[in-house]
C-alpha cells in the first residue's frame, strides 16, 4: 500500500534552504518550511532543564494547535544565552512574519549548533527576504540540508496511501547525527502532511509514533538543549476527517510511524562516527520499564559500543553492562543471543564459536538479544557503535 | 605526620606474584598477599547481577570477618562461568590452602579480565608451589603487577603513622583502567595493614573510606562483575586497639583515606586512554545525592569527555549534561566555572575569552564547578576524558 517516491513534495507544503554565513562559509544554514494555509499542529520538545530560546518560544505557541511556518538555522543552538537569546529569536520570528505576511504566532522556530554562542540575528534577517522569495514546491530537501550539523546526508522520508477515501502524504526530514537519548524527539524532526486530522488525534498519534520510532534510539546518551519534534497537519488532502478511535486514523499512525522509523534508523546509521546499525532487543521482563532500562543500558555502555566498532566479540560486556542496569533479575533464566546465536545461558557462557561469533560482529548491522525469561515485556532499542571518529568529530567541534 | 616510604612492605604480610601462562605470555597473572597469622578482613563488592565466580566465594567467606590470604589472577574473570566458574575458583582456593597450610575459608579470591572465559585452573595448580615459595617482604609489587590488565603502570600506595602510641602501616593496591563506576570499589583494591582494630569499626571505616574515594571515581562508567575492595588487619603494630567512636580510630580512617584517595586518583589518570584528569564539583545543591547525579550525568557524558580530549573549549555541553541529568533546578540560579573562570551565570553565556578557556582546557588537569545556588550540599567526582587511545584499547581487548 505504501511505497517510497522520488519526487519529495506535499501538498500545499512549500520549502527552502539558504546559506547566509551562520556557518562561516556557502553550507546552507537557514531553512524554512512554509504552509500556504494555517495547519494543525503538535510537538514534542527535549526534557533538557536548559531549554534552548527557539524550544522555550515554540512550547509557548505550540498550545494553540496552529502553525503555518518552521524556521530552522544551523551553526548556533541559541542555547545558554538567556533573556538577548530569546529577544534574538523573537527578532528572527518578526522578520519572517513580516516576509511572509502572516501572524507571529503561527511560527515555529529551531536552532542547531554550538550551545552558548548569541545567533547572528543581522545576518538572519539580511537573508530572509530571499528565504522566502525562494519557496518552492520540491524545496524541502533545501529545508533539510539547512539543518545538518555534523550529518553526512540529509534524511528524508516519504510515504503516500488512501486514508480517509483520499491519498495523502505524509513526509519528514529530521537532523540527527549525535546527542540522542530517550524521552525526546532528538535533534530536530519536522514532519509535513496534507491529512485533515483533528487536533487532538494528531496530538495523540504524534506522541504515540515518536514513542514508538525516536524514542528507542540512541547514539551517545546524551540529551541536548534543542531537541524538537513538529508535525504540521494542513488538511488540503480532503479526505474524510481523521478523528480518535477510529480505524482510518490507525493507517494514519501506521503511515506516520513508517516514516518517523525510517528517519529515526536514519539518524542512527548517520550518528557521529558510527560503522555499525545496532538492535538490542530485551524481551521476557516483568515490565516494558525494566525492558527499556536494561536495553538502554546495553546500548550506553561504552565498552559494548567499542567491542561493536573493534568486531570483538567479546560478549560478556553485554552482561556485565545487564547487570549493571540494577533492574530486577532471576539471572538463572537470562540468555543472550547474537542473530541467532545463543552465547550465554543458566549463567553460563555456551562455548560459542568465536570464529562464527567475529563474523556476526563483523557485519554493518547486529541484532542483540536478551531474553529475561521473567515476564512478557520487551523493549527494542536502535544504536551505533563508538568509533575513532566519534572521538575525532566531538573532540573538535566548536573549533 | 604521614609520609610515603620506599620501601614497601607491611609488618606481617608477604606478597608475590609469578607467570602461569594465562594471559599467553609471560607477564605476571597470578598475585598472593598472605598475612603471617590470620587477619581481621572487611569487603566491598560489585552490585553487578552477574557477580564472578570469585566474588560470591568471598561474599560468602567474608562474613565471620577474618582471611589470612588474597589470590588474584589477571587475563580471566571467570563470571559468567556458571557453575563450573565456582568449581574452579573452589579447586584454586583448595590448591592454595594446600600449600600454606590454612584453612581454605580463611583465603579470598580475586579475577580480573575477559568476562565468560574458563579459568586455566590446571596453570594456576602448577604454579601454586612456585607462587607460595616465593612469598615475601617486599612482594606487594609484584603482586600487584600480576593483576594489572591494560593498566600502564602498577598502584600502590602506602603510608605510615603513630595511632593508638604505636607506628602503624597502611599499605594499598589497586588494578583499575577500565569499567569504574559508583556504588563499588572499582576492579581489584587491596589494603594490609598492621593496625590492631576491632572487626566492626574496620568494617565500618572501610566502607567510609572507600564511600569517600573509590566511590567519587568514574572512568567509562561502566561496572563490572569483579569488583572488589577488601582489607586485611593483622594487629601485628600492637597498638592499642581501635574501636568505634575513638579519635584514634578517626586517625587510622584520615589514613585510610590518604592511601584510598591516592589509588583511585592513579587509577583515573591510568583510566584506559587517558590524557587528562578531571575534578566535576557540584555545589550549591539541596541533597548530595542531586550533586552526586549532577556530577556523574556531567563526568559520564561522551560529548563532555571528547571535548576535554581535544581541548575544544565547548562548555555548553557541561549545561546540556546537567540538565539532562534531571536533578531538580532553579535554573536562573546556576553558574558554571573552569578553574577560577566564570563561562555562564544567569542562563546566559559569560562571553568568556576563548582563548583563556583554551588554556584551561589544554592543561593535564581540569577543575569543572557547577554551583546550584539552592542548598549547601556538595559532590565531587574524578574522571578521565574520551580519547581515541579508550576506543582503540576497547575495540581490540578480547582478542
Amino acid at each position: 500500500m505504501t511505497k517510497k517516491f522520488n519526487k519529495i513534495s506535499v501538498p500545499g507544503f512549500l520549502a527552502n534552504g539558504i546559506s547566509v554565513g551562520i556557518k562561516g562559509g556557502t553550507a546552507k544554514d537557514l531553512g524554512l518550511i512554509y504552509s500556504t494555509i494555517p495547519a494543525k499542529a503538535a510537538a514534542l520538545f527535549t526534557k533538557n532543564t536548559f531549554k534552548a530560546a527557539p524550544v522555550l518560544i515554540d512550547m509557548e505557541r505550540i498550545k494553540k494547535g496552529m502553525a503555518q511556518a518552521i524556521i530552522t538555522n544551523s551553526g548556533c543552538a541559541n542555547a545558554a544565552t538567556g533573556k538577548e537569546g530569546l529577544q534574538d529569536a523573537l527578532a528572527v520570528s518578526a522578520a519572517l512574519a513580516k516576509q511572509l505576511k502572516i501572524k507571529e504566532d503561527l511560527i515555529l522556530l529551531g536552532s542547531t549548533g554550538v550551545i552558548g554562542k548569541k545567533l547572528p540575528v543581522k545576518k538572519i534577517e539580511a537573508g530572509m527576504s530571499k528565504l522566502v522569495k525562494g519557496l518552492n514546491d520540491s524545496g524541502i530537501e533545501d529545508a533539510e540540508t539547512a539543518m545538518m550539523t555534523t550529518d553526512k546526508y540529509p534524511k528524508i522520508a516519504i510515504r503516500k496511501g488512501i486514508v480517509g477515501a483520499k491519498e495523502i502524504t505524509i513526509c519528514g526530514i529530521a537532523k540527527g547525527a549525535g546527542m540522542m537519548e530517550p524521552n525526546m524527539a532528538t535533534l530536530l524532526t519536522y514532519v509535513m502532511t496534507d491529512a485533515l486530522i483533528d487536533s487532538k488525534a494528531l496530538n495523540t498519534v504524534f506522541h504515540q509514533a515518536i514513542d514508538a520510532t525516536f524514542n528507542t534510539i540512541s547514539v551517545d546518551g546524551c540529551m541536548s538543549t534543542n531537541d524538537t519534534a513538529i508535525v504540521l497537519a494542513n488538511g488540503l488532502a480532503g479526505n474524510n476527517p481523521l478523528e480518535r478511535a477510529q480505524a482510518r486514523l490507525q493507517r494514519f499512525r501506521d503511515m506516520l510511524c513508517e516514516v518517523l522509523n525510517e528517519l529515526s534508523h536514519s539518524v542512527v546509521k548517520d550518528g557521529e562516527g558510527a560503522t555499525k546499525f545496532i538492535s538490542i532487543l530485551v524481551e521476557g521482563a516483568k515490565s516494558r520499564s525494566d525492558a527499556r532500562r536494561a536495553a538502554y543500558a546495553i546500548a550506553n555502555s561504552n565498552l559494548v559500543k567499542t567491542a561493536f566498532f573493534g568486531a570483538d566479540p567479546n560478549w560478556g560486556r553485554v552482561i556485565a553492562a545487564l547487570g549493571a542496569s540494577g533492574i530486577p533479575m532471576e539471572k538463572e533464566r537470562v540468555s543472550l543471543f547474537f542473530g541467532d546465536m545463543m552465547v550465554y545461558a543458566q549463567e553460563t557462557g555456551m562455548n560459542a564459536n568465536l570464529n562464527d561469533l567475529r563474523k556476526i560482529f563483523q557485519k554493518d548491522r547486529i541484532d542483540v538479544r536478551v531474553s529475561l525469561g521473567g515476564g512478557d515485556k520487551s523493549y527494542c532499542v536502535y544504536t551505533s557503535d563508538l568509533s575513532h571518529d566519534y572521538v575525532k568529530i566531538n573532540a573538535e567541534y566548536s573549533t
